[in-house]
C-alpha cells in the first residue's frame, strides 16, 4: 500500500524534504493534503490521539504514522535502501539531516524572528537584522559545514557514487536558500563546489527530473519555508 | 571505555539532556570540557574531519562521534534499553524527543530572536514581544501536546512504568521552563497533571536523585538555553 502524506498542500515547505527522497526512489505516495484539501489535514491531525505527530508532514504506513523530516527520512532510508546501510555511516547521515532540519528552522525564523503566528509585515524591522545575522554568519556556517561533510568521501554525494536522504535534502536546500537569498547565494556559491557538484548530480536522478518536470512539483512561495523578500537579501 | 561527553562547561544547557539520561542509566561517561575546559572543546570540535558534530553536545565512543541531542539519546538508548525495545514504539519516542528538541530551540529564541551572536541586551524589545508570544501559544501548544502522549499509557512514564529517554528530558524541560518563566508555569501546571506525576518520578530515579545531589549538577545560569529574565515572563 502507498505511504500517505500529509503535508500544508500550497507550499513545498518542509514537505518537500520527504517528497524528493521519495521521487527520487520511485517510492510510491500519495500526498494526502493536495487530494483532500489543508481542512482534511487539520481533521487529520486532531483526531489522532496519544503519540502523535506535532505537526505536518508526517508520514502515514497503515496504523502508524511518524512525524519529524529527519525522522521520516531515517526511517524510510532504512526500508528502502536510500541510507548507507552501515550503523555508523547511517548515524553520521542523521547527524547531517538534523543539522539540514535546524538550518531550515532557522531559515523560516529570519522571516519570523518574533512569532510564527503574526504577519511578516508585522515583524519586519526585527526580520532584516536578523537576515543581516543569517547571511552574514549563519549561511557560511551552514554551507562550510555541508561543504566539508561531501569531502568526506569522492563525490558527487555525500557516501560518494550512491544518492542517499541527505543529497536530496542538501539539493532542495540549495534551491530553497537560492530562491529567497539570490544574491547572497551568488557570492556563496563559487566557495563550495562540492555542494553545486551534489546539487546537479540530484537534480539528473531519473526520479527527480521526472517529479520536477511534473504538476507535483510546485515553485516556492511567500506563504512557506523560503520566501524572497528582496529586503531581506544582500550579497 | 567510558563515553566522552563534549559540551560547554558553565551551563546545563543541551548537554544537560544527555548527562540525564546516562545518570539515570548508570552509563560511565566523562565531562569532557568540565575536565579541561571550554578551550579543549573548540579543538576537539575543530580537530575533527569529514562528517563532523555541528555543535556540541556530542558524545564519543572510540573513533565514533554522534552529535544532536535527540539522534544521541535515541543511540543510547538502544545500546543501553532506555527505550521501549520495540520499533513502532522507539520511533514514537524519537518522534517525542525530536520535537522536545524544536521546543527547546524555541525557547532559546526567546531570549536571542534577532542573532545567538547578538547579547540578549541588543534585542530585548524583541525577545519581549517574542516572549509574549511564546508564553500565550507556544507554552500551552507544546505542553498539551507532551501531556497528551503521558496519556498513551498508565504513567508515570511514557511507556508506563519503564523510564525512558523521553522522560528525563520531559523532566528537565520542566525544569527549564519552572526556571525561566516561573509565573507562566505556576499558572500551566495545574492543566498539565501527567507531566507534573513524570516530572516528580524522574526526579526520584536513584540515578537522579545521586546526580542532583552531586556537584556535577550545576544551576540554570544566564548564559544557558533556560534564562531567567523576570520582564520575559508573565502568568
Amino acid at each position: 500500500m502507498a505511504y500517505a502524506l500529509w503535508y500544508w498542500p500550497s507550499i513545498p515547505g518542509r514537505g518537500e524534504f520527504v517528497r524528493l527522497a521519495l521521487e527520487a526512489a520511485g517510492v510510491a505516495y500519495r500526498d494526502m493534503a493536495r487530494e483532500q484539501g489543508a481542512e482534511a489535514l487539520v481533521r487529520d491531525l486532531e483526531a489522532r490521539s496519544g503519540i502523535r505527530p506535532f505537526a505536518p508532514p508526517y508520514l502515514v504506513d497503515g496504523d502508524f504514522a511518524i512525524a519529524q523530516v529527519a525522522h521520516i527520512l531515517a526511517w524510510l532510508a532504512d526500508r528502502h535502501g536510500f541510507g548507507a546501510g552501515q550503523l555508523e555511516r547511517d548515524l553520521e547521515l542523521i547527524t547531517l539531516q538534523l543539522t539540514i532540519s535546524d538550518m531550515v528552522a532557522e531559515v523560516h525564523a529570519v522571516h519570523h524572528p518574533i512569532s510564527a503566528a503574526l504577519y511578516y509585515e508585522d515583524q519586519k524591522d526585527a526580520a532584516r537584522k536578523a537576515a543581516e545575522h543569517f547571511r552574514s554568519e549563519r549561511m557560511p556556517k551552514f554551507l562550510g559545514y555541508f561543504e566539508d561533510a561531501l569531502g568526506a568521501n569522492e563525490g558527487p554525494f555525500v557516501l560518494g557514487h550512491k544518492w542517499s536522504h541527505v543529497d536530496t535534502s542538501l539539493f532542495q536546500l540549495v534551491e530553497g536558500l537560492r530562491y529567497m537569498f539570490p544574491q547572497r547565494m551568488e557570492a556563496l556559491e563559487r566557495g563550495h563546489p562540492r555542494l553545486l557538484v551534489c546539487h546537479e548530480a540530484v537534480g539528473k536522478l531519473d526520479g527527480i527530473a521526472a517529479y520536477r518536470a511534473s504538476d507535483r512539483c510546485i515553485p516556492f512561495n511567500e506563504d512557506g519555508i523560503f520566501r524572497h523578500y528582496p529586503e531581506l537579501d544582500g550579497s
